[in-house]
């Protein structure tokens, strides 16, 4: 139910409702093959599909995350981390205004995830509303551990699959090669130095920015995982809005629980 | 020439442009008849179509503005007005680190005016880089004169025609009627109070939240006002490049202009 | 009632007073003929004669406001505009220990008003106060039509006017056909470029800083000028002190209004 | 040398210099005898003649200060800690752009001088310019001494014969006993609880408000205090003038003095 | 009671207490005899022993503050005045969780005082809870003032004969000789121009970075000095224990107090 | 080399160094055998081991850290999550004043990881330095794996080993049975609810708030642990050292790096 192509009569009967879905990717550099609006287009496409499906409400996408490690390539555009958080923790309280006390954050970005936990337990915390982040493909491990040998962090095979399936003339076919020559198959543990993390930009460990076996990513798996992540993301909207306020909010202090139990 | 669409090395083919256009907008109640991301895919549209045809950079659009004077109609969205100038000038400076040295902010709400010249100012003032505001309709006040009797200053027959233009099956024609007996004509004049801007909220002044004769829009005025503004757009981008970038600049102090002039 | 020439006993008999004004200007240049202080003194002496006549509190003038746009000219002074806000808003909400819950800004530079306006809004809208933003000018555009052919709007004739009647010896009067000559009649829909406002600074437009034609002022003008705003100003004092708070609180959300109507 | 009355032709006569003046005071209760403004209007008064003498920029005052321990008094108005100092770093910032690098706030509020000093010591440390704080009664404590028996703290006879001298209409002559016998002579020492200084609001030591044996004031007395003051003043503004700008800034690291001395 | 060395089931059983202890400290030059750790294990010390002795919690100690005044040695540690307070605000409010009231910031270093005195009045002003800042050397003056002929603000021999106490070994008695020569008696008023502070940092006084005659200071000066300062401490946690709440929390407006006298 | 140890002249011999390490822990709840101070205790321990060894300098511990998920439980201090990063980061700027450009942050607190990173990228960013965060368990995992069968992520026999290492003493080694049987074996995900992080508190996953079996703790494991995640610290630090300034700056954009390579 994406709530930017009702009028507010309309809306009005949903009045009722206390879920609903913010989209948030990025736009940043993908690799040769891939668009830069990659992750904000599958936060949108998946947030829209199952909102629909489950009769939730659905914002706009934020199409601009924090990305500054990407910012030595082309296009990438980003805003800082404070700000970002403020931007997604004012949208948020604003929602509050209408009723609505749970959200989901359908993110497609992993430079977004510690900003957005972050927020949901500013407003966890002074019990304003519950937000959770939703990540696609941390809720199908398995799919993704099955149909790819070499998934890569970023820029491969999942999201090259995934805008095939969205949207597959945006997907630059015959640079897949490219991608995966070019990038490197990325060793997260190889990269420390003695247990540091002393990387901060994608540039540092790909040339051309990605990660990961791109030639590995078909429209059929595209259509696979974005099948499965939306019954994951309807099952979560179900979940939450079938749990008590209370039950969401935060625990009171072990002094206080000696009653509750 | 829409970034969130090319991959970095097609962008990296552009890397000596200077300038780039951001759409604003907002999502907010536009009345029964009309959807609530009516101003952000004005915003989006229009840009998108200018800078296609001048060949000029466009980042995805920030669908979300300052909109808190609409918030007593279900679905509006908003961020706090710090909290957007700040968005915005993280948005704008980071850009600056690609080249980019001046800025259109496409914009299509009325609430966004005084926050984005503040953003802009900010940029002018250390040097950073150039960012005017541009809004639509104070680009073809004459065409809007002739085409339209009672235009409204929010939800009225210029933002319908628009939309009618741009998503005809956005627009709920059947509640035009509707729109324009529940909303009022609007004389800012007659709420003023001893000279003094008395009302905060939209909803003070209308009950429906709107404003004009939405009766006397149509699709093909709407591609009249579309066209015309696209022309202005495009010009203003064309005037822009051709800018020495020093005369975009702030003048110096009186004291030191003595050997300028 | 100058709150600044009292003392807290003689105070302590107003405390049932729910209003008070506070009046608000800048330091800037005001061309070769008026002193960088115009705009505060107008501010004081309105709010001061306005606050004696209907009994209600005037608390000292703010002297520095939002004027970066006047920076190039020698003696102008500034503070940055989220300092402006947020100074304003403290002195506000201060103001609201002491059992005042409305205020009345008594404004006499345009580069202020947008600001004040936030501030009142952000008031507004969490319940703390009513504040509004009252500028002169505003209040009686007809007299200001009548009396002058070119009133222009900074350094003109009608803050000539009021100074001539305020403190006429900080007239230049042997400089005002130079005011006239070296300045500009501002057209400001001439500045703009395909819609766009692309200046940020007065010098932009005015080489003396100043437009309008000042030889058209006089002291009996500027005595009609200020009794004319003072009488309106009074009457916006006696207008908001008959308002039940409520009224002037926001409204609730719509789908709370059905009980209310 | 009073800024707001001169026009910006006239200031550009005096473009060579680097000093400026900025009086700051409060609007504070000041017991039953004295004006709410007494704070500023000594500070004005001071920074007026004595810049006038010095040949020295003077800016308006700023009138309203760091004053919530006094709030329980009918009249006291405050501004919040963070947003005075960021008010007066802020305008003291943009001095600079008219060539100023040395600043002196004259004060008259002893509540403004941590405020004050640490806004000089931001200024200080990243060398955009030298500001300090100077308290008419610092300059003087020989002559207080010797003109008083029990001078007090707040809105005792010093500030009582500053306003005889300085607008002896503002003083109400009949309350000067109240003054006294309902206000204490304040003895910091027993105030305190076994070294902590436990108190935070006036009231907590005064139930009207002040301290001290304000019958001892005189007229003639603050006519002496004035000058005395005065003098001082000019002095330090002189000395200030003198000063190669290099002394004024800060030390260098000791590593890197060596080649120094 | 030192928090850090219990768990949480056995401060469960302390879960009645209202007051708790911060100690803080810095981490600064303090001449060529003593560590830069002086201030912060000073007031670790006497934190652990009077909490010990009253049976009140005390927390780690914050060891870092408000020392940018001696950045010039090496060493020197330090942050921001304004990060400073609102970590020591959030650290305190946070506390209020757990049920406490009153605070006692146990101080060491000079340069934090003015700044624990600022978030002491935050919390005052909100009713979040009573926190008061106490300094060592402010609680036995008389005690100072009787062992020591110049006893030096900075690194002089009271800060020398506690770290005897304290910790013998980290004091350089070989260099205390050095430590007179190099620094000065410091005469406060002899550095003041016409009344103004005119420094900033503690270099401009001190070649070697500190005040006093070091020589001074014996092991037997500062066991009596940490046992009476430690006296004090107690005295203060037992009176702060001892008061009514709502005898800490601030006092209503005048205008409210007619009922309550 | 403890820095807070050490007087200035010391450090002055040591002013070539252009690396620092800052010890970062927390104060908070480790369920019923283990003190609240445990992960400060660790990451001061082995700081200061480590930089004896290779002759860095180490500044004093930041003992309170973000730990608001664990507030139910007694004595857990914390601040909020955006003071803990500005204090960081300022503390981490200032000591560039003495020539450090390079910083490691020893952590022992998970809830700390993010925020270090933000801080550390905005060092990075900006080239004011580099500033990288170091967890001791994710310096040796494979070792862990090795001598525990349930290490648990808080609270559980890693830490446990540890401080039975570090401080025998504060270990309640009665308790070890109680923290496994009153605890959880943590399974991350199972606690997950379609690909959602669900939970904020760890109250929520466990009822005395500690993870994994304590009683395979031992002192002999403890010491291995400490020793090899030693060993690690004092690689990273000869490492950094070794390190050119410029190949820890961030890459330059692709558009110039063309001549680079």
């Amino acid at each position: 139910m994406y709530l930017a192509d009702r009028t507010w009569p309309e809306l009005a009967e949903t009045s009722e409702q206390s879920l609903a879905v913010v989209p948030l990717g990025s736009t940043e550099q993908h690799g040769p093959h891939l668009p830069e609006g990659t992750d904000h287009m599958i936060a949108e496409a998946l947030a829209r599909e199952a909102t629909d499906r489950a009769g939730v409400l659905c914002t706009p996408p934020i199409p601009i995350g924090v990305s500054s490690h990407h910012r030595q390539f082309h296009g990438t555009l980003w805003v800082d981390a404070p700000v970002f958080r403020d931007y997604v923790e004012s949208l948020s309280r604003n929602l509050t205004y209408h009723g609505i006390d749970r959200i989901v954050y359908v993110n497609a970005h992993g430079g977004n995830v510690a900003h957005l936990r972050e927020v949901g337990r500013r407003l966890h915390e002074d019990r304003t509303a519950y937000a959770v982040e939703w990540m696609w493909n941390e809720s199908i491990p398995d799919l993704i551990d099955e149909v790819f040998e070499t998934p890569g962090p970023h820029g491969g095979p999942k999201e090259t699959a995934m805008i095939m399936h969205i949207a597959r003339e945006l997907v630059r076919e015959d640079r897949l090669e490219d991608a995966r020559d070019g990038g490197v198959v990325f060793d997260y543990d190889a990269e420390r130095v003695h247990g540091a993390t002393t990387f901060y930009d994608a540039i540092e460990n790909s040339p051309n920015g990605v990660f990961g076996d791109q030639t590995e990513a078909t429209p059929e798996i595209g259509k696979r995982l974005f099948e499965a992540a939306t019954d994951q993301l309807v099952a979560l909207l179900e979940w939450l809005e079938a749990q008590p306020l209370e039950d969401l909010l935060p625990e009171p202090h072990v002094e206080s629980r000696a009653g509750k139990r």
